[in-house]
């Protein structure tokens, strides 16, 4: 699905296309939603990396992208398409707005399906988020104009942030951790080093790499996924996962979570199977909403 | 395999080997438990009747009938052999004890993944339990020497009880609610119609069937699978399902649950995934056991 097939509007979203966003997806489909099934590595990045899966009941010793394979299968069977775009906001209100990276969308009922980042966060990171740490570029870059910034990069992604920023501030610091780095702008200055931690008190300062201390106003980290908690502000936690009910239901009206990010154990059968609780849950939450109008 | 290969303790006892039952044995095996899986309809008597099941996350369009068999090649492939043997009861203790129709086993820790029964409760059922209710023969047949019961019977296992109780009881009523009915005793009295009530106000006194009424003293229900709540005396309920906290276990300490007995939705994924999160729980719970010994 392409950019301009994407709508403005949905019954439900669907964010995170690995197994537990998948499987929400089966019953939606099923139960004929109008749904967006959103993400970045459809099927699932930790999957893929499974050399082997004993306990996915139904298939035997199958390799992780074997498995994948069958449930993107799966999928295309019942003419569900996963959009390949990363969702940097959600906000709550009379419907959910859904930021992507080139527009806005609305739901009725968000499943978070958005697993747990395998990537750590950085020392300062979650002290200092909102008082110069942020995620999104586009929303927050204007605030940095003729300062210093550095951006810490796990994706691709950031460059576009990067080259975007390199016009705005007087110093732009680029921190890759993947190996194939594109086109850039000039301007930009690029460290292959180990963040040791981003520093400050009441504001960021400095960014501590290992080998130098670079002075800067602000620090955006761009992930291949956000974890949930970023992306919904107000989102109750539990030791660190998304705090639901049995029935996958969070703190949030009309918000749902399913999978890693309601915490462990990490499996893939309670991932698909709290997948399709939470996507039950949902659906019964838009026909009562139907039901009031 | 056969009742001489049954040992007399295990470390975990998993009672259901429907899809729950199944999940949770694939883990205990992988983490190499000590465990024995009992049930009577090995891969599930509902899944086995399902036309088409569209949402098992892998297997497109596929009959419960052939995703039951995929299940019984995985666990056969694991060397996982289910034991095709009900369960009378199971008592908490120090260890849990299971009353097998022929045999007593025990368990460190028991996970329930029993279903819901499809077949109803009888009015006068649940309020006579004990009063002259009772589902097995073997253990209360004695109290009724001398005197009339009817049994109600769902399974040919009844006719087993049925045949028994003809050398006690003055008078025995055979209702059976299938088809092919075995040898009998010839001084059964067999009767074909639906049963309104068990009468009596504090204990048994009649059965009230479609036409007629039984005076009886006492009544023996004879299903495939006892409910949950029937096999574990002092198990919490919530809304007629067990009672589970996120990790499954139950309101008995080493007692844990999986699967439909867990409550709705009733499907497939959800209890593969309890299941596989049911035997991690119950897994930690043994190696704790372990340490304090």
């Amino acid at each position: 699905m392409t950019t301009e097939n994407i709508k403005d509007r949905y019954e439900l979203a669907i964010i995170g296309c690995g197994p537990a966003g998948m499987a929400a997806a089966l019953n939606a489909k099923i139960r004929n939603k109008d749904f967006i099934l959103l993400g970045t590595e459809y099927g699932g990045s930790k999957l893929a990396k499974a050399p082997q899966v004993e306990n996915y009941l139904g298939f035997p010793k199958i390799s992780g992208l074997e498995l994948r394979r069958h449930f993107q299968e799966h999928l295309q069977s019942m003419d569900i398409q996963a959009v390949k775009q990363k969702v940097n906001a959600v906000y709550p209100g009379s419907r959910f707005t859904l930021a992507l990276p080139e527009q806005v969308i609305e739901a009725d009922a968000v499943i978070l399906a958005t697993g747990v980042s395998a990537q750590k966060v950085f020392p300062g990171e979650a002290e200092l988020l909102g008082r110069g740490v942020g995620y999104c570029a586009t929303c927050d870059g204007p605030l940095y104009r003729n300062k210093s910034v550095a951006i810490l990069a796990y994706a691709a992604e950031g460059e576009h942030d990067a080259n975007y920023l390199a016009e705005l501030c007087t110093k732009v610091y680029y921190i890759p951790f993947y190996k194939e780095v594109g086109v850039l702008d000039p301007r930009l200055e690029i460290r292959r080093a180990a963040v040791k931690s981003i520093m400050g008190q009441n504001k960021v300062e400095g960014l501590e790499l290992a080998g130098e201390t670079l002075t800067v106003d602000g620090v955006f980290v761009v992930r291949e996924s956000l974890p949930a908690e970023q992306l919904v502000s107000g989102l109750a936690l539990e030791q660190q996962a998304i705090k639901t009910g049995p029935d996958f239901s969070t703190n949030i009206r009309g918000l749902f979570a399913a999978g890693d990010c309601t915490g462990s154990p990490y499996q893939l059968l309670k991932a698909v199977g709290e997948g399709a609780t939470a996507a039950l849950t949902a659906i019964r939450y838009l026909d009562e909403l139907k039901q009031q109008k």
